[in-house]
């Protein structure tokens, strides 16, 4: 073997149990107890929670925005990536008008593959579907192994929302292909209204932000998607859930039967839209808008329930001098947050608190993710699978800070966050990348996830 | 007194009871047990009832569309509106980009009053805000006796779509003037989207007018009108509501306490989507489409439960010969059927044959849309309200027929209805316009209807 | 005539208009403008509502309970109404184990007939089947003009309480000849269950009552109720609602179009839960006891939108010194508040201060209860029917006191509650039986009401 | 090791895997790719499944019920389970008035002892409190392994029934301990009067037994159930759930987050009410009576979606005499069928053809039940279980007759029924007991299961 853990409570979407941990040639060989073979490296995990490397199914590295990229490359990405036990991150190429999907995912892949330092996959967006002929370039997307797309019901203007029509084309191809869609709903004609009105009555704070997309704009294309997933009984995941009366449309779809997943992140369950009152709001500003504690306790609930599926980070810092473009206009800060290194921590430290089991904890940032979208390989400590294993120690304090983060930002909405437990070690296909504190890994190591299709 | 009806059943929405009815200067002026006093005209109504004339609150006459006008005129409209018991009609002019509220309606009414036979109102149709100056003269629309807005979802490259941000600015307005905003609701890029598929595969009979428009569009578009009217807590009028699922949508929303108001047509109450497969289909074309069986047992149900609050025509009739322009693309049809002389026949033929009561008939036809758009003179038999009465034989027979109607179309979608019992008299204002089988009013005795704010 | 009221705004379920209203032979003759007959006697109106007199669908009157007997007995308890501008009481004869229904309505017709002072109707508390062959009798009672029966799901120790089984067999009796049932819906074995522990612990206080029979007991009763009612389809009227859940399983069931109907009481509306840990917590005790503010905010919202069906008393006072037998010992204190004088004072008060319309307070204390019942003559405004009229003063303000009622009871829980508009005469067919202030009718006149089949 | 079984495909409740899975001292030691450990026996399951051996949570073995006993006995009952893949079974001992909990326990214990085939575990019916002395006992049952108790809301007449109160009591107070009460649910008063009934009207054949306890006489008491599970604040386990409307109100009350759970029994997934009409409808009875299609759907909708918890048997089969004795009066039969050996071919059947998926049937019949009674060393295929494992030919073509069993019973509902797909082999704690048609294990051998506190 190449590499044994001992004596580790191997934390599963079901179960918990003491055992011992095999890894052979980047896979995981054997699971039992008191494994008596011989290993090239043991390591000693009394005492330690032992569990499946997180996936984060939403980030945004080296993102063009706002006239500006955002703060993490593929690099640093990846880096605070590892060191907050995620193995596998999932990046957004984005499609473009008169452009194809596979070059569009080629050069984003070409881009990442050097920097990787855990192993990624793609959503792909889709803005235009070149008068149809995108279409037919589904299935090789699902071929090459990038099988879910991603549409935008907002960024008007910025020409990347799909209308409804076209919406209901993509649901359907990709259903007949095997992928799944994504969403970001949020209406973008009441967010303009709204925008308009604002800045003509000179309300140019970050709580306008929050005021121009308040919980029914979202809610209205929540619903809206939910409602064509339903009529054409296609499976469709939604992003970044954020609004409770959104949630609960689509918890009652979904309880009905309907192929409806629920994505939310930690800054919704964390923060309320009074942040976006103080002095330094702007640097929380991302869309869809943190909502109010209704909805905070809402989104809580369906964790707890199960009717939330995964929870990601939509992850996509920006500088403080690009943030500060928006101090006199909130229209102009650059819409994004960190998050991929805080994403299991904090999942994991609410489990240690009582608040959901360490069980449903994997569920949400590892196994249902890697269900969800075809990562076959990925998702649980099972014999067979990617040996992406975190090790983590219930007793040891740990207070995010920029400082202690892995990444290129300069700042962080979780400066300050206490948080009790804390992983100690991050390994990717058995190769260690994170040790107590310091990155271990190397870019170009990670790999890109050929995925099986959705669902499946 | 001018008049009296003697020993009728005055049927109210509430209850039925033999009395007589006075009328005096065009209003009711009392109502009692064997009135003694004299009067110039005394007519006897034994074994009859005796009904408030119908509000029909959902006419196209004179209407531009499809390259036509729809066949029925102010004149023949009314006159066909007093032969079936209908002594308001409710008429929509459209206002058009960079027109205003206040010139569109004078014009109309400059063409309507010459020729109306019974009384008439308007709603005033917006379909561009003119950069935001229109909504100034919602004010003026309101004191002028026009209380009633309305706005399509749908008829995007006809330049008369209001998008989301804009009904809301319409709905907020409305609200403050106390006027109420209807909606016609369809999805028009899943129309667009269908019609497109539809036309490039050779599928052009009336079939794939329904198939281009079926339940799940018109659903998304009602549920979407009432999240919004919801959300911004304006009241809101649905016109023509034809499926199943935005009808549970609206309904459950009124019943939640919401100010959502429903409106179905006969049409919807008779027919299936099955009549698009007949060859003379396309005479039944109309917007929404009907729908199927599903959706007709659904209005039913609520039209029985008291959810659905008026019963009204969307009266658009047109030529064979225009009709016929769609014969080989669907899209060429011109949009609308004969209603205006069916509507209180149809619904209290349903009373008489037990399907709902007399009551529950009136309350649709007369006192709900008088109490919902501020006609306090009309919609029920009351003292001081304006003699607008019918005179219903419960005993007589009647089979609809082109030749029996008197409009100026030529053809009818319900030829050879039988109807067991049928009005004999129409009278407005004390003044009698029908008489078993005859027209006997005079263009230009209708007049406009100054209405109330909405709702009063 | 022999009675015209000239010049009030006439209030019925559904409208509100300036008229004179013309009487003779106890029934209303004519409504007009100006009326111009003579009549016997002339009444000025003007300013004033003129209303259907009210109709307390429950009260107790010389009701024996707790080994006393109701303080108010037919003569003073109908003077009370008369005085509250009630012009029919419904009284409740309670059939027992061995007897007969028509001899057990004999009986109290004969002790109310000679005392009435406002007419009478009787609902019959139903037992005990005696072996089945009671439900023989039901025909002649609803021949006889007794058209609805009562059960009890509570008082099992005292031999009132029917089982399941029976209750389904008068519920179909009763559908089957025309009757309704009215259930009093709590649940006897979780009462005992928690008064056994209380008086155990020592907790002896009116509080005690509360919690013995808190919402959830009510709930069940009331859910079970509704779904024997369903599921046998047959019409079903639950007594004194009080609770939440309860009131909204009925409310569901009712939407959904089964033939359910609910009544509250002012007490519930008016109080909460917190009036048992007064001083006098004694004086307020009534089963269903008075519930928390979330269950009263539920009445008052089911008030608004109309779910809610008929507002009654469920009059039954007791003396002081019977209230006191309780003191130390919650399960003595007799359970019963006054209020037949205070049911139409509260609620138009309700309706003065907007919280409601007039019409819906005519509706629900008048209209619906007549409707309900099949009292035919009774329940509106309408030429032909009984003159039992009510004249409001909006702007006479009142306070309740011991001292201002009609009754024999010696204290009040509305004791001080102070009302803005309050009745200023009574009719009943015709008779004037109070004039502001001073009861001015005689024992005697009141008539029994021969009702035809129920929700007929 | 003492036995590897090699190459199977591990199946748990989440996923599918191959892999070798090696036992030592009747727990699974390590599970891993090609192991290559020695071991005493090694069993070559190449293509074949690998499951945790099914947990029957509802068994009547040696149940006096009729004036007889059931036909399967201990030892027949648990070897018919080893042959159907049911590794541990659940068995009812009933506690009597004036009798204690632990004694009953004891005295079933000694007789299941010495004969018990598979492991087994213990429900204890509670049918009265003893004036409430018997709660005192609860803890002890609990620790000695017991923690579940059984009510019915029948037999009545029996004796057996608790009323509300006491089942309240009785909710309470195993919440308190850590235990989880079971219910039987359906509304007794109903039942004797539609037995009554028919037996008056002379209507006896076994169709009459499924018409005194039709869909709604059972789903007021599943509704009955919940709301006091509900309102206390207990958890509750409905056992064979058989209505639609009972079903639907407990999965509401659980996706709201209520610790209610839900068992179903094959028979009500097999077949429908129609089978009471057939010549041999009488051996089809049991209680509750197997429902209509509406509810059949309903509950394999339910499986599907995951709202249904388990699928147990209510094994409790008659001889044909037995049952005969109710040829002409259907309340003769005692009631109760076949089952325990037919469960999980069912259930893995079903997931053969694609109903649902092996996954979760293992789930419903082996890890959901071990999770909900605290049967902690049971349930899953996990490093340190028990090797309670069943091995599964999904090719293996099965036809049950009642000469293929291993019971004792001389007939079965299940007879001519055609399965794809048995198992072939049954373990308990490493030990295999069924090979291939053939019991080879051994009474005595079966082990009482002490279970910690439920649902942990």
């Amino acid at each position: 073997m190449d590499l044994i853990i001992k004596n580790g409570t191997i934390v599963t979407a079901k179960e918990s149990f003491v055992a011992d941990i095999a890894v052979k040639d980047g896979k995981i060989a054997c699971i039992g107890s008191n494994l008596s073979m011989e290993a090239a490296k043991t390591v000693d995990a009394t005492g330690k929670l032992v569990l499946p490397g997180a996936i984060d199914a939403h980030t945004h590295l080296a993102m063009p925005f706002g006239g500006t990229v955002s703060a993490d490359g593929y690099l640093s990405g990846t880096r605070a990536a590892a060191c907050g036990g995620v193995t596998t991150v999932f990046d957004y190429p984005m499609q473009r008008k008169g452009k194809g999907i596979l070059g569009t995912i080629e050069s984003r892949k070409a881009m990442c593959d050097p920097e990787a330092c855990v192993d990624y996959a793609f959503h792909c967006i889709i803005t235009d579907l070149n008068g149809g002929e995108l279409l037919e370039e589904f299935q090789a997307s699902v071929d090459s192994g990038v099988t879910s797309f991603k549409c935008f019901f907002v960024y008007k203007k910025e020409g990347m929302m799909v209308d409804d029509g076209t919406f209901i084309k993509i649901l359907l191809k990709a259903k007949e292909v095997g992928a799944i869609t994504n969403i970001h709903a949020e209406n973008p004609d009441v967010i303009d209204l709204n925008i308009e009105k604002f800045l003509k009555e000179g309300k140019t704070s970050a709580w306008y932000h929050y005021l121009s997309r308040p919980e029914f704009v979202e809610a209205e294309a929540d619903k809206r998607a939910v409602h064509w997933a339903k009529s054409v009984e296609a499976p469709l995941y939604i992003v970044h859930m954020a609004d409770k009366e959104g949630l609960l449309a689509a918890v009652e779809a979904k309880t009905a039967g309907h192929p409806i997943f629920i994505e939310t992140c930690p800054q919704y369950l964390e923060f309320t839209n009074e942040v976006y009152k103080r002095e330094d709001g702007r640097n929380f500003v991302c869309s869809p808008p943190i909502k109010g504690q209704e909805s905070q306790d809402a989104l809580w609930d369906a964790i707890k329930k199960g009717t939330i599926d995964t929870v990601a980070t939509d992850h996509c810092p920006f500088q403080s001098y690009e943030k500060d473009w928006g101090k006199d206009d909130f229209t102009k800060i650059p819409n994004g947050c960190a998050g991929v290194e805080n994403l299991y921590p904090y999942m994991l430290a609410a489990a240690n608190s009582g608040k959901i089991s360490f069980n449903r904890a994997v569920e949400l940032c590892s196994t249902n993710p890697a269900k969800i979208f075809g990562c076959d390989t990925k998702g649980s400590l099972t014999v067979g699978k990617d040996a992406d294993i975190v090790i983590y120690d219930k007793e040891k304090d740990f207070t995010i800070s920029v400082n202690t983060m892995h990444s290129d930002y300069d700042h962080t909405i979780w400066e300050g966050k206490k948080l009790h437990g804390y992983p100690v070690q991050t390994y990717v296909r058995g190769r260690m990348v994170y040790d107590n504190g310091e990155f271990t890994g190397e870019p170009g190591y990670g790999q890109f996830v050929k995925r099986k299709t959705a669902l499946s």
